[in-house]
């Protein structure tokens, strides 16, 4: 049977789900229409740094559903899997900024580097004060040299917004975040499989089929396949060859600890997440690494991909605090 | 392709879910194996009735997710699409009251209804005193006549577990549970439809197919056929039909004010339930009804089905004072 979704006109699909958003949430997020942008409806009481990021759609409730107190100042949308335009971009900065400086968090993909980068120049010449912190935390994708585009940027990025985020709530500096954001990412790593690939939007078919008895492994966030098929197998024997590179990555050894992201990939049900995070627990606690916190829901989704990633994050007093601070967006409130 | 789950075996799923839920929340929940329920971790500060409910799993996040402050003081699981039994519900029950009573919040299928009554009869004889809130706001399942098994519960049971949780933190009596919780499902009525059928843990294949020109409606939780099938179409046109028969029987004029839940099945992706509340305000917004808040995501599942339900309930003040209240469960919160 072929795939088919809740949708009118797939050209108009991220356009409608802003006003969805928006009327669903009109207390949190206010959505621009053109250029498209999610801003905070009501900003931070004391002015501090903002947070804007963004990327292609279809990975709800990344970025859109994480804008509110405790995590962005705006998000930049771009048509499902491709890059907002450096024009949206900007234009959201320009929207978020308070004279404190904007923090960019920016997934490592050709596209949205490239645009934020230009959104930065134009702003910079406009005296706004910006940084980066770009995220690539997909094993999947270790390069084998220098050179290349890198790790692609998945998950990890959640766990940036929301530190960043509540850092810059308490008035860390543009610098500071800069740091901070760094140095999450640095301290972070994601592996990812797939059970059934992804339908676009005006497809009726995923973008690969698997055999019964084969898995995905590496795969990213838009479809694309993986680096290698793998047995099916039960969840105990699955969730340690998703969790194994991650720590070997992080150089993770008895009495570590660290925060756990078991993310769905969009079609995934709740009961086989917590599923894998018992198997994560399991796997680690054995090594006699701590799961200090832990995030288990579809955060970062390809779309209805079956599947999960699990992201790693060497904790510290320091981000385990910052995790903790409140936050209230469409995503993560009520 | 078969569909195939991350699980175990699949008689262990709830079970290892169940433990997966508690590694990831141990500060919010205390999950009890054997008879399994699921406890708040941290008891309210001040004594007050408990909020016990439950039912098959397979609906996460309902019930598990929404214990905590503000919601749920216990859940009960059952199997997969199976009631728990009375002697778990009981246990549940002995678990959560402090002195002041135990409000059951009941879904209207056969077994769920004969197995809480039992329990609440058991423990009735230890003498804590229980009070019972029934939940059918299915219309799918109006009867045509008096007898019968009456209308189901779905997702209007989310409103009654929040509305009924903030009234209790503040105090309110069994008695007055029970009134509210009443009122609650007076006010609310729920329609869905399938795009997909869900698998069962163990299937290899959905509970039923559907051509690709097809939607099932007045799907209900569990995998059953719905009431009729009508063309596949665009969200708009779609939309309207489950909403008008909604508004239909609950009244609804001009002037009137709504509360609305629009749950994804399980494997709805959130740009389509946005799309879908967009069409639901729009719809609602021409017949002059205002949408006072509103719940987006996927909160009563039935597995990994492809579709949507459309909840609403007609708001007052009081209603959407609890509604807004402050929750803290694992589904709810960060």
């Amino acid at each position: 049977m072929p795939v088919r979704q809740l949708r009118n006109d797939p050209d108009e699909f991220v356009a409608e789900a802003l006003r969805g958003l928006q009327g669903a949430h009109p207390e949190l997020v206010h959505c621009q229409p053109d250029p498209a942008y999610v801003l905070r409806a009501q900003p931070a009481r004391r002015a501090k740094v903002a947070l804007v990021s963004g990327g292609g759609s279809g990975h709800e409730p990344l970025h859109t559903g994480f804008v509110g107190a405790g995590m962005l100042d705006a998000a930049v949308p771009g048509a499902v899997f491709a890059s907002p335009t450096a024009f949206q971009i900007a234009a959201a900065i320009r929207a978020s900024d308070r004279g404190h400086g904007v923090l960019l968090i920016v997934k490592n993909y050709t596209g949205d580097v490239l645009n934020f980068s230009i959104a930065a120049e134009l702003v910079a010449d406009e005296g706004i004060e910006v940084g980066t912190v770009l995220v690539d935390d997909d094993l999947a994708t270790e390069p084998a040299a220098e050179g290349g585009p890198g790790r692609r940027g998945t998950a990890a990025v959640v766990a940036v917004e929301k530190i960043c985020g509540a850092a810059a709530e308490r008035g860390a500096t543009l610098a500071e975040l800069v740091a901070l954001g760094r140095r999450v990412v640095d301290s972070a790593r994601t592996m990812a499989l797939a059970l059934a690939a992804c339908t676009q939007p005006g497809q009726d078919r995923p973008s690969f089929d698997l055999p019964a008895d084969e898995v995905e492994f590496g795969v990213g966030i838009h479809g694309e396949h993986g680096v290698g098929r793998r047995p099916f197998a039960l969840a105990r024997e699955l969730v340690p060859q998703l969790a194994e590179p991650v720590v070997r990555a992080l150089g993770l050894a008895s009495g570590a600890s660290v925060l756990a992201i078991v993310n769905g990939l969009g079609a995934t049900h709740a009961l086989e997440l917590s599923v894998v995070h018992q198997e994560l627990s399991d796997y680690l606690n054995g090594l006699g690494v701590e799961v200090a916190r832990s995030l288990v829901g579809p955060y970062v989704t390809a779309l209805d991909m079956r599947g999960c990633s699990v992201t790693l994050l060497r904790a510290d007093a320091e981000l385990i605090e910052l995790w903790d601070a409140p936050v209230r967006t469409p995503a993560l409130t009520w």
